[in-house]
């Protein structure tokens, strides 16, 4: 589904999306997911989080700050967002950097049914087997298109790879996203608030197919293009990200021939 | 007391306040308690948190990512702060929305002396005991001033619900304040934030009557229709929310006659 | 090495600089961590500290929301580190304030091989066995400089304290800072951020010898100078301060005629 339809879902419906996720973007990522339209819930005590679950539409993950307990958390809650039937979104922050993200995504993967992977380059590329160059949480390198169709083909989920080019693909389909601006990289958490819009988006479709994902972040990347204008650097363009993420949301009328997805050879 | 009155207070006083809160919003608690005047501190380990509560003017409990040794550290504080007499403050965030988050809130209602809560409309209705509609930590529908009158009445102290018009009440005087803007809606957090300025209220006067807690959130709420001339959106609105609150707490001379508060029947 | 030249090498290496800091200030130190031209990343897993500190180029160890568990993660990262002599940075938030702060400080001290110890006056004050107030995790009072100068030689290391002017000692030679704007105490925060900035440039010259840290403080300075202009108060004053970060990192050249760094008798 494009954008401006999910827009309007997301308007409508005001889906609650539950976020497992880091502390240190987490601020951004419920202000990103508010101001795209939906409503953001954190909760991870092992006390509550299945029932938080039970009543959102959409469950993110995001493992930037993971520890056992965090883990432990987002395994109750996956399981029973798969019970339930909402879209599960995984991002696996700096994986390839330590064997234990490495190891906790691929048992996320594992263990969970995930409707679709969103990370760098790098992270993707070690999912989908390729030798990557992850230093910290940031990808330096390596082939993002080819990772994304690997990674995608061998999950046979939808997969998303962020960078000055994203591409989505489900395996068969594959997309080129060029939407977006320089100073998205000069934000910590740029990428985690990309993985919240998936997430609002899917929440409203019900379904993490290419097409939808691409626009999440086709989306996103509009909003960081309208952004640009009014900031000078990261510290400046943050909170104009943020407005042009709601202004985009509200008035979503010819969105869709704003944003720069293209379908590509698989 | 009233918000001129109360400023003038925090600023000659600067009055540690010690935050037990969620990670989500923290940074805007912590730098709404400073722009406010006062001191803000978070410290939560066992090992320290009564004996940082012995500095503390004011305890604020917000639930907002609760988790047992949170609880934990939240009574070894709250109790320290009774012992005190120093006012405690909760905010019960997503009270109604798991029975985790009921039960805890209710237990701390009953384990400690609170001097006052500020919830949104949901949030009280659940404690009064009435129907809420609370979806992750929004609150949906309800009656708030019915909410706000009965919770007081049943828990004997003063009762805030946060919303498009704030209700205060404590069981006898009810007020309704009328100041805020609709951005603060756009700003994850600003119920929190507007529990902190409560948290600062209380601690500079040393008690929690139903018209310091009124003349806080009128005081936040007057911020909010400063800080709007200047934002677009969410986004720009958070910043330019705390600028608006530290102009008004510097510059308080004058500030009473722009605060809607008024008393209504009970 | 001068603010110039290390700049530039950070902005040719862009070292890793791993933080194990508090929830509090944890995204603005990660952002002005970015912004100066490194990369942050943020670990704490014991399961995966050490393996991420051997990603980086430097530690960088904030107690600001310090417990077991955290502290733990600290001596795994800091010895660690020691292992592969790259530098490690302590920030010991609220030393002074509680004995759980001031006793970790002091272990902390003892147990690693700090490079540099970067605080407030009343912190550093109490790391030199001198009285200090300290409020919460805020320095009320003191002499910063006695403090300094007898802090570093009591520990045999560079130490920095941070206020309205900044001392930085090695025990031998002593130098005042003179750059900075009152607008950076009305940011949570900046104390850490400074801290991080020391992080970057340790990270990149591989050593914190008193001119390095002294010139990582006076560009933080030099970037609150900067950012005044754009700033009304603390709000809108943060995002101008990474911005004014990015720029002097980005354009450095000229940079150092702007510096008031000034050796003072010891």
């Amino acid at each position: 589904m494009k954008a401006e339809e999910v827009l309007l879902k997301i308007a409508e419906e005001k889906p609650l999306v539950h976020h497992l996720t880091n502390y240190v973007t987490v601020n951004l990522v419920a202000n990103t997911t508010l101001l795209t339209g939906a409503l953001p819930v954190m909760a991870h005590a092992h006390e509550e989080v299945e029932e938080m679950v039970g009543l959102a539409s959409a469950l993110v993950i995001n493992i930037g700050t993971l520890d056992p307990p965090f883990v432990e958390a987002v395994l109750l809650a996956g399981r029973r967002a798969n019970e339930r039937g909402i879209p599960v979104v995984l991002d696996p922050v700096g994986a390839g950097a330590t064997s234990f993200r490495t190891k906790t995504a691929e048992r996320l993967l594992s263990e969970l049914e995930v409707a679709t992977v969103c990370g760098n380059a790098g992270e993707i590329a070690t999912l989908a087997g390729l030798s990557a160059e992850v230093r910290g949480v940031e990808s330096l390198a390596g082939d993002a298109r080819e990772a994304t169709v690997k990674a995608a083909g061998a999950l046979g989920i939808t997969v998303a790879a962020t960078g000055e080019t994203d591409y989505v693909s489900d395996g068969e389909s594959t997309m080129a996203i060029s939407n977006g601006h320089s100073l998205m990289s000069h934000v910590v958490g740029s990428g985690c608030a990309s993985t919240a819009v998936v997430g609002c988006f899917v929440a409203a479709v019900g379904g993490a197919g290419a097409e939808t994902v691409a626009h999440a972040l086709a989306y996103f990347g509009r909003a960081g293009e309208v952004a640009a204008k009014g900031a000078k650097e990261g510290g400046t363009f943050e909170p104009q990200l943020l407005d042009a993420l709601a202004e985009l949301a509200r008035d979503s009328s010819g969105l869709d021939d704003a944003l720069w997805v293209n379908e590509i050879s698989g």
